[in-house]
């Protein structure tokens, strides 16, 4: 686990994804939450796919995004957030199967810039498949 | 416009819009379909937010990557397609208002990667302002 | 022309240029210096190039990070400087000729990050073609 | 090892290195050569510096193309060569000592991507710090 300035991060992240309206609409929740390292997953429905019968890249780079970011939010103080400045997602397999897991850490963490990265990977019955991993640049910001 | 291999391009990508069910599931439908640059918008809802408000991350990674894979897939012939190996989106500013309008196009076309660019805007009353800007590499595939 | 903090970003960046010792090894310089934009070349010689006779990679990424650096230079305040946190360079066409010549600007201004992009392009005779785009995220830091 | 096309690797790759003019010129050169994972180092001289002292971002962004460009064609076959499609490099450190080291590897082997990392680290005395990191898509390419 990495340092980090809020002792009640699994608390602030549990508080904030009830407002996270769209990993809602796409079915994404979280399992483990430690500093700097998040872990979630969702089904994967017909709505998900495109027009191949794969999950779309879109799935894909939401998820990355997200455990990406609440991975550098659980290392910042109370009186700062995160956003994202950018990210790069390699799509590396179709997605395929009944579920998708996904994980994002901290690679390193600064004083204006936490780099992170996240991977993807489907779950069709015993196959996990790599599909996607990210790079991404989350600036932090202090409450005004 | 660029040159195209595939005079029915327009017909052939209304087709596969039926079945890229994400995109519907966001609400995301096409507006300008021309060779090698292509236009869409959706409505701004409640579950497009992510907890700050603004429009998620994810929906507008989704969408740079809608238009600038239908912008790549314009150009193929009926015997190819094309996959989305990797993009970056760069968040200029947070997404406010009723509707995102979201343009892609093809900078250089190969023979086995189509490199192209994508703009998301979002549009507040009468301002339009420029939310996010993505570079993909979309990878022509040939059917078996 | 953007918005400068610097009215002396011409002089400053000159003074800055004499100990970029990596861009006198090259072989490249400035030509054009204005508030958000860069613009500079380099005769192509033959220790610039690859195995196939082309233009390094490594080459045009670092010419496209030092346009978008200063061109983000030439925006902030004689308290603050810049460092590259990313930048994504696509290479589109193989670089022939005599000379690059590589423009820099910056896309948005923010108080923590210029996302600037840039391009290089190589002249061979009246041929002018485009060898690589990049989009860089420079982060805005002040001096202690 | 990741399986490989060209029993010859590592011959293949020496002879390619020999005409790496530009590698030549920044004092790169390689120590292991494995199938999908590629090392090498450089000693950090004045001229690899930029203005504040720290090395140049556009040497870490070359090394990092050659050991990722390496890795890939380490598993292409005799017929076939790599080039980069695009590469995005994160700066995590400045790069201070008096060497560097960079190790590439091949994430995913496709049929006409490579998709790749690499990592660079500098070292001072005993401190060995991660000054970069780095994802790549190698396009595989066919001689004629």
């Amino acid at each position: 686990m990495l340092k980090t300035q809020n002792p009640d991060f699994k608390k602030t992240i549990q508080q904030k994804l009830k407002n996270n309206h769209f990993s809602h609409l796409i079915g994404f929740h979280l399992t483990k939450i430690k500093a700097g390292s998040i872990e979630g997953e969702m089904k994967i429905l017909h709505h998900h796919q495109q027009q191949n019968g794969f999950v779309h890249g879109g799935v894909a780079s939401t998820v990355c995004d997200i455990v990406a970011g609440f991975a550098a939010f659980s290392l910042v103080s109370n009186n700062e957030f995160v956003v994202t400045a950018e990210i790069k997602i390699s799509y590396l397999n179709p997605g395929i199967g009944k579920k998708l897991i996904a994980r994002g850490w901290v690679l390193k963490a600064g004083s204006k810039i936490h780099f992170c990265e996240s991977e993807v990977w489907s779950i069709d019955g015993k196959k996990k498949t790599l599909i996607a991993k990210a790079t991404a640049s989350m600036a932090v910001v202090s409450r005004k």
